[in-house]
């Protein structure tokens, strides 16, 4: 059960609800975030919600059985739209592209990139400045003097900034220089890390952990919107199977499925998902087809010479074809999907 | 290494090359379809094919490094088109789409879904009547005298008829009654089977094993044309991972490699792929715009009732609505793959 | 629900249950193998077995919740005893000790791997004649006249012949030679297959599929069982998993839990398994040590000129010596674990 | 290529080693321990050690192809021995048992359970703190005053403290109560931690994420062993696969695979492998079997009352009969594995 409190809702108002919880053996977790209040109420009978409906403080009540309850679209039935400052928003309406390279390289390999994205109307870099990489010897990104460049040349030209935070004491370092908060595949459950980005004013990525299943991902979403921030978004990046052909197998069922129960919009990862670049345009348009609200490509202007992730990055051509193909199926999608 | 022998390739020639191969230290192994004549030659050494490449009985020569040959795309660049007797073409020009109930039922059954199929121009039908079932306790299919109706009802409406077979025995009792033969999941590595399916001119359509790697699934393949039929529909549909959530996880990824790897046709079944109705359709939209070639989809007049996996089954209504929407999808991607 | 008929149930007792089944609208399949008659109950309400209890022709009755039936020990509390002719047995109370190679080669090879087997207490080897090979251009075993000589040679030396059958035709054509039936991991769900096996008196070693589920293995047994065959042992070889530093995950978890919840004895297939001869002695002692009724390893004489699956096999010093070793674990076993 | 400075190396004798170095294009990383100093060596040519044999510096010289360097038996092929304070060692020569409760509770709890370990000779005690739990709304352990008491109730009765970090922020916050860092299962992949668990001179017992391949869990070690810590336990607890009778699969392949590729202390955790009580001491026993060096299981007074885990946890009884069958299956591999 989830009770939506009233945003003048007094201590007193509340105390009686808990005692009213406490009576039919409830648990009450107060959930304060920049929107609202909330209380998710967990326990194992069955209750008459008449019995909390007309209390003082209460503004609305649901019965959400699922798992997790603030992410559900038991209550909250309208799609989540976000709004980064500038007004740019995030939301079922229009598809989101996100591009860029996978780890930020120099300020050349920045203007160039946002000079392509400029050109064709994209709204969003990513770029990699802290990355974690399976061997310790590995290039580990520039770090944050990598991302003030990268974030002073974005906002210049008007584009939002999107990058991966790995750990609690890189938020506050990050955060003057980023638009959106980025939480990669090994880190979806570090849940100290999703907690203190729940108390953050910027919107998530948060990328599904690469054997994570549905539950643990809208899990580790509730983590961050339980702590106080509501603007998150869902990012399928392909999971890890028996199959090696290709670097993770995108599970495109997660798209539609995530839609049905959460209210939060959904991206997905094709560069990720692929890991080859030859067909990493197809599954992007396969994802807006099932529903996709954004998609994540990487980018680069000479794949080849990319301090990480070539093989699976386009080159300005194919991205500027991808984008066209990935506009048209939008359009499509919104024309016969009514 | 892959020869194509002339059609009039004399044994003596055929004897000059196998002793060509052996000097090499080759083993060439002589593959006859309806079609044309093939010697698929395995060794270990790099050869010079212009050794071959003039001998009397060579029509051309191509270097294959896939583990499969016969259906590499590396030696046949053009996709592959199967022609159903009547001319009805199964190919990438035109999505195909099949459409039928899990299991046969009754004459009436079959009755309504060929006028449904007929009313949208479907010319395909799927209807299972001899069923692998997990227990031994349940509905089994109809079996043969099920498939005389149902081949009945379609033929006098110009439908062409899919049907699982399950054991060598059943490929000659159903021959005359059937169009495509369906190979199920469970069967993807029978090879007794695959091999019997070799020697038949009927199309294959062949499922990808719930935990076959594109490798195998591959090699299942080339079972059947080494043994003489080169019409075979690769169909996705599915595999096993960790996610419980759905039925299956369908790897949306393996319809470009495939497409990519080989000159088959390649289907996918979102239907298993995703065994819920709800999401069934948007699956289905997903794997056209990434290239598939045909989409089986399960429909029943009222799924409810359905002898069989009635909850991944659309209703007409449900099915009515998904075939504009594929061919608009299947419209666009036309337009925009070029 | 499991009903045991008497020995002598007359058909008009057996269609009075079947009646009372009905009105309660339960269906029974009637089941007769070689050792007793059963009727497996399946409905949806809970039931008062004492309706049936007295009825005449009921022998004894019992609740099975599991899906499958037959095969769990809710109804069979004792261990499944299997007794070949000559009253060799595979039980629980002695390990049984499965060696021999993958391919059956020649006659030379089946003399040298009877003699090690015979001095070092053996009485079972296995060995392939019809195998299944991802390649249509691999080796696919010498066939029945194989079968002939292995069976020859093991049967003047007291040695039982295990081996591999792929499809029902070939059942019978194997059976003069054959002391127990191999039914291969590619053909665990090969529904016709499993059928028949119901119909023959001689064990069926079933080997779990790569990627079947415990239900679905054991569901798999009770296809066998249900057609009339009792003499079934399971057998875990392994599953198919993201790891691929081996062949296969074995999966230990599978014999503790097979044993708890099927009165079948349960083999382990370590060669298999891990795939990599240097483990498999390990993982065969692990086996053994979770509670395992017997091993199968594969042996030859110089692995390295085996002609299938070399990289998996002992030679006969290492095969000697794990011989030791699996039974000092078994007996240290069978003190430990009263 | 990894090479062994001396203790005195001095800066010109490193200089000139990394300007030999870069003269064939190879990168070299410092590693600094506290037994000793390395140099990591990273390029693509084949190279002649001797050119590095015998320059100033250098101790010894290996050639180790692995993509984990540091962790890898190819250059220390002896067993590492990690001694904890008072002399207590964990190695191969004894079977490591740690003991204890999912979560840590209260005091009368950690009295109880310390007087058993003691009891049974058991020397060390695990204990959870702080708890990853995939709800936000689920409890998440004591923190810091939890393991206050813990670890002084262990230290008066001499056993070891072994608890889960979960942040870079704790390390310090723990290093006076704690005697090993367990590192969970979703944090496998956390650098930044493992980084930090580096620099500290207590031993860190690392699980296997619960899809990490062999390869990427070795690196994950060789990130702590390269930050500067040499006393690190790999500890396998079972991966995610398609199963779901138990949960996880315990990867029993892993433990003779990771001796042989490394020199460290692996560790079984079978309560976590299998997850479900009447199995945990069957998949300990053959853990062990396979090689294991130590085993963690999970105990409680009352398994039902139990904050965490209950279902899979022991009680006294059921682990007192676990220790005596553990030392008997350790005796008996101990002898017989020469």
């Amino acid at each position: 059960m989830l009770i939506q409190l009233t945003d003048n809702c007094t201590n007193q108002e509340l105390d009686n609800i808990q005692t009213g919880l406490k009576n039919i053996s409830y648990k009450g977790n107060v959930v304060e975030t920049r929107n609202a209040k909330y209380l998710i109420c967990n326990g194992k009978k069955e209750i008459d919600i008449r019995l909390f409906g007309n209390m003082p403080g209460v503004k609305d009540i649901h019965i959400v059985e699922d798992d997790n309850k603030l992410v559900s679209r038991k209550w909250r039935v309208e799609d989540t739209v976000i709004t980064c400052n500038d007004g740019v928003e995030i939301s079922r309406k229009d598809l989101t592209i996100v591009m860029g390279p996978c780890s930020i390289e120099d300020e050349e390999q920045v203007v160039k990139t946002v000079d392509f994205l400029k050109e064709n109307g994209i709204k969003f870099m990513r770029g990699g400045i802290f990355k974690p990489r399976s061997s310790p010897y590995a290039f580990r990104g520039l770090g944050i003097e990598g991302l003030k460049f990268f974030s002073r040349i974005c906002r210049e030209n008007g584009i939002k900034v999107v990058s991966e935070v790995m750990q609690v004491s890189q938020i506050e370092e990050m955060y003057e220089y980023i638009d959106v908060y980025q939480v990669g595949t090994r880190n979806a459950q570090n849940f100290n890390l999703l907690d203190a980005l729940g108390e953050v004013d910027k919107p998530v990525l948060l990328k599904r952990g690469m054997s994570s299943t549905i539950q643990e991902f809208l899990a580790s979403a509730e983590y961050i919107f339980s702590n106080g921030n509501e603007n998150i978004i869902l990012c399928e990046r392909g999971v890890r199977t028996f199959e090696k052909a290709y670097r993770n197998t995108m599970d495109i069922n997660a798209i539609p499925y995530l839609h049905d129960k959460s209210h939060l919009p959904v991206f997905a990862d094709p560069s990720h998902a692929v890991g080859i670049r030859d067909y990493v345009e197809q599954i992007a348009l396969s994802s807006v087809m099932a529903g996709a609200d954004g998609v994540l490509i990487e980018i680069h202007e000479v794949p080849q010479k990319a301090a990480s992730d070539g093989a699976q990055t386009l080159d300005f051509y194919q991205a500027k074809r991808a984008i066209n193909r990935l506009r048209e199926t939008a359009e499509l999608r919104k024309r016969i999907m009514v």
